[in-house]
């Protein structure tokens, strides 16, 4: 026997706790939601303790300003708090402002040739029937659009990016449908052979300097300018010594480091946002790539940015399909996935005010002896 | 009134509820295990999907066999099926074998000096203190031993690299904690002045080139030999194309991407891994960086091996406090945190095994739409 | 008295020699062609052993073919004969291929702006006000073509990429003279300020990223099939071990260093090609980032092939107008600047080719010992 | 008749001239120093113009303060005097401080084992018989030292990088004669066979995180603290200014453009030190790597200091020995390479400190108009 062979969750934990002698009561106790739940050889679920931290008082690209929640699903202390103490200084200093680009979900699939002439043959035909691929794209999901392509040529290899819009979906699945459809009516076109449907171009879940230049998924901007007396009060530091704090960690070390995380923690902030709002943990990864700016102003204010380049994330689909991830969207209360990504830069931006301002200050040791992370 | 101003988990949940008209049943239901959770502005917990692949036989370094299942959490429809198949694989060819070697956890201040005088002086001091630092840091906590430390001069700028071995906990919390303290002497002694805790030196949660050169918290390989005709009846694919697939994706494609992932999707078994156990999310950052390695043997066999240079993990302290993560734990039984990454390791194995057949077939946009990724 | 202050070559390396009481009888020894050099405090000139290469037979991407000589400047024993020895395996296995696709020579250019929401503004008028600045750009030289723009936002800072058409000149020089007049225009219409006519985002003489992916200059590509026997006669080494070098070092090596030059020596041939011709030495830091790919072919040849992403060089203009430089650029007989990247693709691949062949023996020892490098 | 058939560098040119029906008479003219010269199929010599920059005031880090002129060898108008106007501010501020550490000159092969067991227990070897290899290394020349070693597994393959100290020689040529005799022991001893004698961990002529985080060759710093009033009246702006130009070019945009240069112009100075003492070229590439750091100090002064952590170069050896190239090395007058890399690290400096003042002050384009680049 083994676990594809039992048909019900309960039978499988059953066959674990047996075989192991274990117990497994806290797993077992949580209804499972399972007509929603992708999840093979399932035994039930486990838990992210939640918190919610805010409001955040946001004003996106059309100038609508709105007051936000924010749920966070974390075991590490302290960064709810964290968060909420950025909140605190951004909405004292009239709100954050975030902008989002659509991008589009990529997914990049490797072919190969006989040679660079024929590479250099294939990537015309692919440019000259562009129309042909995102009709054949279209025909699998009326959710989805291919708004462009991108070709490298590596002498026999040659790797394509698409790029697709997915609307409110984070919208891997769909794009991975879309771009076998595709991939075989290219190989049944042009006679050149499809050696994998990810060939690492597109480039999803690893870190890497494609996604931080050409941006993945969803661009994300916020912004805040904080006044002066804002950032004593609230923050406990000084504009200047948060400046020094932001220019000797985020930028020098990391360029000492070779990273390409430019920032204090967006890695804290995106991995509870998307383990609160059902995304794709892995999609984590490239959540942790981008900058956080500051600059002294003239008056003496701080002005604070975070840039996200490769955001992935839905408000429909996937994980968010869960009620108890839905009913965490409903807290954030965001129309779509673009207002989403609106919501988690301004989260970004309060986590890195207030975890640069404790660095500055030389408190981020004893918030986290007293708040046990 | 602010989520600050409640007492309680229900209290909190019920001024959200209110406040924004909406009903938060499913995150109500859970029991939340409020004694081992530090999450503040606690409104309750979210769940996760639990599935539960293998059994896997694994060798240790120290030859010690061993079969285990490996809990994982996620909601990626297909990722546990494909990470068990891999297991039948491995375990029909005889089983893996992992190893691990502790670089140590990392803990990156950096401190200013008047000049780079000043700055080789002070790395000299360091030097010469060592074990002044190692007692300060040892005082702060008995589970903690300072291993080494590394030192980076940039002009004013001095940034260190403090390594400890932390037992069986991830430990970034008494490491920090250690730190601050070690901070505070150096200050104290040289009164050259620290400029924040951590100067991304160290560094976490990050995607950087130090991490994986240096490597960071844990290394871990793991490999196993795939005999010929598992390959195909099993993966239905063959060696030379699994090959080729892994020679165009994870190297000319991640090369061609800038990535610090040489890998198929590391990043989808680390974080149902550490979903499931209690690890923390954002170090799935970490465990995306690393490398597949695949060589088609000269008896037609296929070596497969995964290298990943900074795993960040523990079998206590953190998020494995919580009950239900403690009973993910007991499924797999490690009675350490090396035997730990082990099992990672070998999960991770599989899971490299499984996707990449699975493009090498064509088979990988069919496994999701039947699973419904 | 400084050095500023005399007239003459003559007169400034007297007052060398005397101050420091040397003898500097080569540097005088040398014609200078002063009414082409560019270069203050004038001393003299020095010289580097010039040895020629090949030929080589290319055919370049209009089916023409050629033979080659290639000049190249070296003090390095081996490289013309291993550049030579790559010639003759290439020759009797039917030529190269070169490709070259023309990206544009770019600047950078940084402004800042009073937050995000004129960051993006700003952007959209630039994308709106394309022509104005081509038109500003192109009254500054007839030789130079505005092609294209892009934009990245991080806060207040708005970095531009200009990708101009130059000719045959390498055009650094007439690029930065069109990007300030540009600049100029842009903050007089704008009023958002210029703060460095370069803002690294060119990125120019360094390695980056942003030239491997988006390309810089020229894109360049050369490929032959080495038929397995002229491996053998003339390599001394098989298809399969030149492969495993190849995979060895130029992939996972280079993986395992976090480097951007998947290739075995990129940079000594640009560098002896460069230094022949009158290019800009320090564009050889560009030159030296790129992959080589082999393959073993079904029939048991090998295809090697080579892709350089950033190739910055002319046949008019800078140090190309050096009469000496000329005559360097009459061996290779490439009537423009394409045809010398084509040759220059040629040169680096015969270089691969014999280097990992080299490796694969186990004589690259021997060869410098005997040529004495 | 190919070029190997003629005897003499006469009889070479000759016939090129004669197969293209060119004129190669400035190539003629030159003086060709043959017994130093290792270039195969030798035809003549090149030029490059050599100016003067300087003198600029350096002390090292024994407190020797020593007035340095810097010959360099351009193409490139205003580089000598955008260096010389660097040296001056430095002069006037008390002249500039360099430091260097000998980090060791590597060469890495990659070995192939069986799997990990074997490995491992090869790493293991390598790490208890680092006397045997050091004493069989010390064997091929008596100007090298084995320093250390350093070994990473991926899977089959073993990388190992090995650090030599080479006195005033640069030592590639070295280094590779020690590396092939430790490789053939190690064969000889342990049954595991070298893939190659670089398997690219050294890593040589790439850039590379490796050399960055690790160093290669020299790692040098160099520093001066500026006079405000010098930065008004020699530099023409403030340090205000040059420090906005520094952040936003140097450290953002380097980081946008995913660089390993996080400076201004290193390249340049570099390759026109490097062709003018005798340098192997293709090192500019290492060369290229590093960053400037810049502080504006509480009295108002401008601290400047730049790090370049892979410096390649030698007094003695290749390049150096060719009689024009010593009469540059005179002209430094540097008793070794440890005070050839201070002087270089000097000039690096002096030519940041130029081009970011010109950028501050948008005078870039005119010098460049004027000067004739």
């Amino acid at each position: 026997m083994t676990l594809k062979d039992f048909k019900t969750t309960k039978e499988r934990r059953e066959y674990i706790e047996k075989t192991l002698k274990i117990k497994l009561e806290k797993i077992a106790q949580i209804e499972t939601d399972e007509e929603n739940i992708h999840c093979e050889n399932l035994i039930g679920s486990t838990t992210l303790p939640l918190g919610v931290a805010g409001s955040l008082k946001i004003q996106n690209s059309e100038f609508k300003i709105q007051n936000y929640f924010i749920p966070l699903a974390t075991t590490e202390g302290a960064l709810v708090a964290s968060v909420s103490r950025g909140c605190k200084a951004i909405n004292l200093s009239g709100g954050s402002t975030s902008y989002v680009e659509e991008v589009g979900v990529t997914r990049g699939p490797v072919f190969v040739t006989s040679g660079l002439k024929e590479s250099f043959e294939f990537k015309k035909w692919l440019d000259d029937n562009f129309n042909l691929l995102k009709v054949e794209a279209e025909k699998t999901s009326s959710h989805l659009k291919l708004k462009k392509l991108g070709t490298r040529i590596a002498g026999n290899y040659v790797y394509i990016r698409f790029y697709f819009a997915t609307g409110n979906a984070m919208g891997m699945n769909m794009v991975t449908i879309a771009t076998d459809s595709i991939s075989r009516l290219v190989e049944l076109e042009t006679k050149v052979k499809c050696i994998a449907l990810s060939g690492n171009f597109c480039i999803d879940k690893k870190p890497a300097w494609l996604n931080f230049i050409s941006g993945r998924g969803k661009r994300v901007w916020s912004e805040v300018i904080l006044k002066k007396e804002i950032v004593t009060d609230v923050l406990k530091t000084t504009p200047e010594k948060f400046f020094e704090v932001w220019l000797s960690k985020c930028m020098i070390g990391s360029a000492m480091s070779g990273s390409l995380g430019f920032n204090a923690h967006f890695a804290n902030i995106v991995s509870a946002f998307y383990g609160a709002t059902g995304q794709d943990l892995a999609h984590i990864v490239e959540g942790s790539i981008g900058m956080t700016i500051t600059k002294v102003l003239e008056n003496g204010d701080l002005s604070v940015s975070v840039y996200l380049p490769s955001v992935m994330l839905g408000t429909v689909g996937g994980g968010t399909k869960l009620k108890i991830k839905q009913e965490a969207l409903s807290i954030i209360g965001a129309k779509n996935s673009v207002e989403l990504a609106e919501v988690l830069g301004g989260a970004v931006l309060a986590g890195e005010i207030s975890l640069l301002s404790s660095l500055a200050e030389g408190t981020l040791s004893c918030a986290h002896s007293k708040l046990g992370r």
